[in-house]
């Protein structure tokens, strides 16, 4: 279970957020991502409330299948991924999927006490925080990230549960 | 396009064809090949003529989508492969795709004159050649895969335009 919650920040909040993972978490690596959501041929992803993904972060290709959301607080949702040596897509097509969106974004990702923390500035849409843990026990997990939000000096109610794929279409 | 015609083969046959390749030919290699085959979450493969494929060679996975057959002598399709990390067998069922039948079989590689041959021994299903060309003439590879049928000493009227999953399911 990927359990995760994501905040839209200001400009001022990215850059004092930063300020705190810099100083107390460790930073891991930045990267630019490159997101191809599809719909399903026969399903409509967003009454089910999944999504299929093929990210290219410059480096590695991945696709990844979200189960429905689990959890009325957070985006906690079954994940399944797998490391591709070449794209999809062109199969993803022939089999009805259809391309529902890009999104595009430059991640910087920190381990931040136990939880990974990710500042992410997406294309034509703005900045946000997200906060990630994986684990088979949700409940736990978001009371720790809610814990962890707090200590970063926002406010639960801040959290959206919409993907970014969703506040950009 | 991938053009290719499959032929069912006697025990005799089987052995006096790979004297042919062995001394006329290019023996390639010979592995173990496991298919797992699926089916649309809402397409009937069947009806359509297509194919998912998912193959492990003992080394590595391919993901394999071959459209419908496209001319009525051989098994011309177009073929979109593409090369794994990991299996998206977790994946295409939680998309709704269900496996259709697996295929298991050890399969020797030749090439001869300007064309791939197989010989298969295919579990639960006896001895087959294929021959193969990937061109986009379908009209020019199809002739010259019957000029090689025939130089191996084997009449057009014994192909099968089946797969091994139809013939085994």
């Amino acid at each position: 279970m990927e359990v995760e919650i994501k905040v839209p920040l200001t400009e001022e909040e990215f850059e004092r957020i930063r300020e705190i993972l810099r100083s107390r978490g460790v930073f891991v690596e930045r990267k630019f991502e490159s997101d191809v959501y599809f719909n399903h041929p026969c399903r409509d992803f967003r009454k089910t409330d999944e999504a299929l993904r093929v990210r290219y972060d410059g480096n590695s290709l991945k696709m990844t299948y979200k189960g429905p959301k689990v959890d009325s607080d957070t985006k906690a949702r079954e994940e399944i991924e797998v490391q591709l040596y070449e794209d999809v897509g062109k199969i993803l097509e022939k089999l009805g999927f259809r391309t529902a969106g890009k999104v595009e974004k430059a991640r910087e990702i920190y381990h931040f006490e136990d939880v990974t923390v990710y500042l992410d500035d997406v294309h034509n849409l703005g900045k946000f925080l997200e906060i990630e843990m994986h684990s088979d026990n949700v409940m736990v997990a978001k009371e720790r990230i809610f814990e962890v939000l707090n200590l970063i000096g926002l406010n639960k109610d801040r959290t959206t549960r919409k993907s970014y794929l969703e506040l950009l279409f």
